[in-house]
């Protein structure tokens, strides 16, 4: 198979990187256009980028040309790891344009016409597209994944929706990569813990409710559940863990719950996706795992792992989950839901 | 004043070794007996005692002479700071022997006639003490303090009891200093969250509902509420700090618990006590605060600082709570509790 | 005795955090003025300043107007903590204008004529201030601390002076408090070392060359020994700690250096300074210490400690310094100083 | 080609997990004998091993009976991860009973037939092979690897080693996981420098001169080269820093170090050895690397990363060397030590 060509919109900062190393060696997308400020554009990646992860970066990308972030030249699909300050209007330029823009930017993401997708979970979410180019007259599309912790919960949760999820306590550890580059000081968490992130609980409340909804022909129905989140960081540089309680319609047993959590498949088993893990939630039987240094990297960084399952004296059933926030979090989350829309022919619409 | 004497089961040990610390300037107590295992009986404690703290052992200190855990020489207070393997009958010979001894262990911490406190929020319960000798058929007493997350919770919540609390929520962010010397190995806990602290959550959750509840002719009342709590050990040093959703059966709104954080005096007000904080408990205004490295030393450690009230779309409110483990948690709140004791002349029945 | 008033340049940053934390109480020195750039001039302190340090910032200065960096109303008596990329021509303009500046900036450092103090080794060099004040036309004057790790070098290497110090290399490992705020990115040390600090080998070898060298009429001798140092970032909060091999021209015995590190008294014993301790360099026994986290911050921060000494094959001994950083490396080192020209009457003059 | 069967000693243990996790998928040896203590053999060693590491322990080995540490049914090859406390004894009579115990224990590191290999430095040490059979008798063989401080440093030093090193200063940063587990508990580490490693600098200092010297006929000859070590532990994962300073006879320019660095490729060149890397030692340019959390484990923790050369004040040149010190440092340097001997032939002798 021909590989696809993409661009990576914000290429040059943090997110934009994870997404180069995430598709260093992709069997199906070709990454051959990074596109960044006006500022950059025109330089070598090598010169506009002071590259921040382990290693190095890639030889071919170092020495791609940086692209003003306009449509024009750019392949069809795109990745937007685009900052909030100016992801809105380029990422609809994008669309209109007639490309797939799959963003990791929270822009777009409460749209009432855009997918917010952990596809596992929602892959019949990307159903609102057509809705989306009617009601904007675009060519294009906007997909879009959630938040890093959002993702570890939502995820987390997916095999007990069929429980019937009514309420959800989430306590949230997140680590310091979360926060970009230079992000954190490390004056500030050095042997400490930051009870706030900006915007960070809003977000997880707001977007599990959306993505654990429903999609009909009236459009998305969020899950009616009452959602509530309290967001920590932490002295950890990979994985957000969650500590998680959970009211649950159906009050099934403790061993219904951890079948479900052992045969959990998500939606895409049908796709044989490059980045879909065998199983997207892997349960963890040992009394004090899953834990962000020894698991988060495990499985490429796209499993989210669960385990401490067990009751809950205010609501149902407590449990933990654990996700690589930059990998299942972020880039390989985007990544993810272009495989997904490439394999039911969506890149191709 | 004369000060009284005192001495320290399991004195060369880590929690022995705060409350050395705690009592090296005390106003009213005066260190003189150090009691430890029969492998130290004998010899000096700077000899018997691998100091782990800050600084060095004080001086006089160093030069007491280490004697066997049992009643006869030792002063009538006595504090027990030994381990849990060998406090029950030990702590029962000294009682019997017409000791008061007030213990941070957890064995007698759920008896039915033994207090325990959290002075600031259930004083009153000290008027057990009468019930327990008279059970006992001892001429002394054992008092205890609540494991050192549940200060942090319970002092956190003293001033919304008048509203009610009917459920709590609660997940922990714990110092590794709570697991003593050598305690969490830095290869589990560097650069990583270890979710599970064994035996902890069970202790949160049964000591929070004796120590909120009332005492009554016929004993204790446990609070009816339901709590649940997560615990996790995070990388910091000292301080525990707790993520709360709370549901209170007073609706109040936000201004009044403000007000109740603000305004909270606690019991102790009248008695002056010489570890009493003029506010036990500090509501922080900034919307980062409190944090553990910032803020668990403050105050000498006796405080516990609350912060970032907020709604919460599952319980009621949401808030946070931070304690010194090893100071308001351990040595302090047992040194609180005797002067609370003697100030009311219970050390003198 | 009536205090003196001071004020401090650069009031509003982080070193002026640690100057105004630590003339907070202090017994000869009324904090009255505060200066900062234009931007913060005619703003309160409390609106100026986003206070890092913990605790709070001190109610009374918390008051104070800022004031522009400008002479005109200033105390006589001015410590400076300003930025190096202003800081030259602003101290100028203070000494010019008749006020004493003493600096925590590197700018006037190894200027012929402007004394760089550790002032228990080298309080002679005050010496200089005449021939300063006659070169430059200044009624004021300029006098400096060094840099934050030559501190804990120069003070721990003071004891050996009298063996003659011919060749030192000296290996640093920095606290993160050392870079200020924001710093160093929590990405960039957590769980790491950074093997670089940019300028700061060339200051810590520059200036232990001037501290330890003499001054005679024609000027400052720098001391005749090769000085080499590698400098390290780790994640430590606070404290420097050097690990130092050393050559000494009169070879003494391992007796001797001991007896010269315990009963170091260094040149400020005549003078009761308060910030002065009563032994500015004390020799731990403990074959692993001094350790930063826990013996910075004793004794006020003012002593830097020392240990582990033991024969080194290359050169003649090798043994440990450890110093606090913020303190005795940079805000205590200066009021120190001023200390010292108040008892010896330079700041009347 | 068949795999060749091996054992490892001390199995276990954390040198025996990095062991299996290093020769998991070896393409020359196959690990299907585990010994370890009494109190272990017979079990299982999924019973009999606390796994430690990352993820999982492979399936096939979990499986494995533990064995006695007795010759008799072992594999010829036999790698030791055991104990200092035992080893001496039980890798002699392995060795005695014609076993080829390449051993990473300290044990008989110095004995003078004993060859202390770094192979890309000093292959040649293993002709000595051929006499401690001799002299001791025996048809077995032991092959040691060093410390892993001194692994970092020779190799780091091997590129210098045509120059005629005659002095060397070395400050090492070391990692938590070179102690072990339980090993370095937290308390001691966090936000701290342990500034004491037992035995360490000893070894550092005797072992370079061993590995750096020559072997004539006469048996080793240690280089002549003074060696001084300061060893540190940091609170740092994975990966051993060291900042070296060193004497050169032929006093080279920079240029001419800087092309030693970049084109050294070692002993192993022309072995084809699977675990040895293109290039044993990388330089990196950027002014701030190697750092340990982003480099040791590149290159499969095999190479040793070196960076800022640049000229030292008091010996000639100062660098950093970068190693990560359970992989190149332990459990793969005995196991390129086994390839090389097998490419040469003296597995088979």
């Amino acid at each position: 198979m021909q590989r696809i060509e993409c661009g990576v919109l914000g290429a040059t900062g943090m997110v934009g990187q994870h997404f180069i190393r995430f598709l260093e060696n992709h069997p199906w997308f070709d990454l051959t256009w990074a596109g960044a400020s006006d500022r950059s554009a025109g330089k070598k990646m090598q010169e506009a980028t002071a590259w921040r992860l382990d290693g190095e970066m890639p030889e071919r990308i170092s020495r791609l040309r940086v692209e003003e972030s306009k449509p024009g030249n750019a392949p069809k699909l795109v990745f937007s790891a685009m900052d909030a300050s100016v992801a809105t209007e380029i990422e609809q330029s994008f669309a209109k344009a007639g490309h797939i823009v799959v963003s990791n930017s929270k822009n777009h993401r409460m749209e009432p016409d855009v997918p917010l997708l952990v596809p596992e979970v929602n892959a019949d979410h990307l159903g609102i597209a057509a809705k989306q180019r009617e009601r904007r007259g675009w060519t294009g599309l906007i997909v879009t994944n959630p938040n890093c912790s959002t993702v570890a919960l939502t995820l987390g949760l997916g095999p007990l929706k069929p429980f019937g999820i009514t309420r959800v306590v989430a306590t949230t550890m997140q680590a310091i990569s979360g926060a970009g580059y230079p992000g954190v000081p490390s004056m500030d968490i050095t042997a400490n813990v930051i009870p706030f992130i900006a915007g960070e609980e809003e977000k997880m409340q707001q977007e599990t409710q959306k993505i654990l909804g429903e999609l009909s022909y009236e459009g998305f129905a969020p899950l009616a559940a009452r959602v509530s989140a309290h967001c920590n960081r932490v002295p950890v540089v990979d994985g957000h863990t969650v500590a998680i309680s959970v009211e649950l319609a159906a009050k099934p047993e403790q061993g219904a719950i951890l079948d479900a959590f052992r045969n959990y498949k998500g939606a895409l088993q049908q796709y044989q996706l490059p980045s879909a893990p065998a199983r997207p939630v892997i349960y963890m039987d040992a009394p004090d795992r899953p834990q962000p240094r020894r698991d988060a990297c495990r499985e490429n960084g796209m499993v989210v792992f669960t385990g401490r399952l067990r009751p809950c004296p205010v609501l149902d059933w407590k449990f933990l989950a654990l996700g690589h926030n930059t990998i299942r979090g972020a880039a390989g989350a985007a990544v993810l839901n272009a495989e997904l829309m490439q394999a039911i022919g969506l890149l191709d619409s």
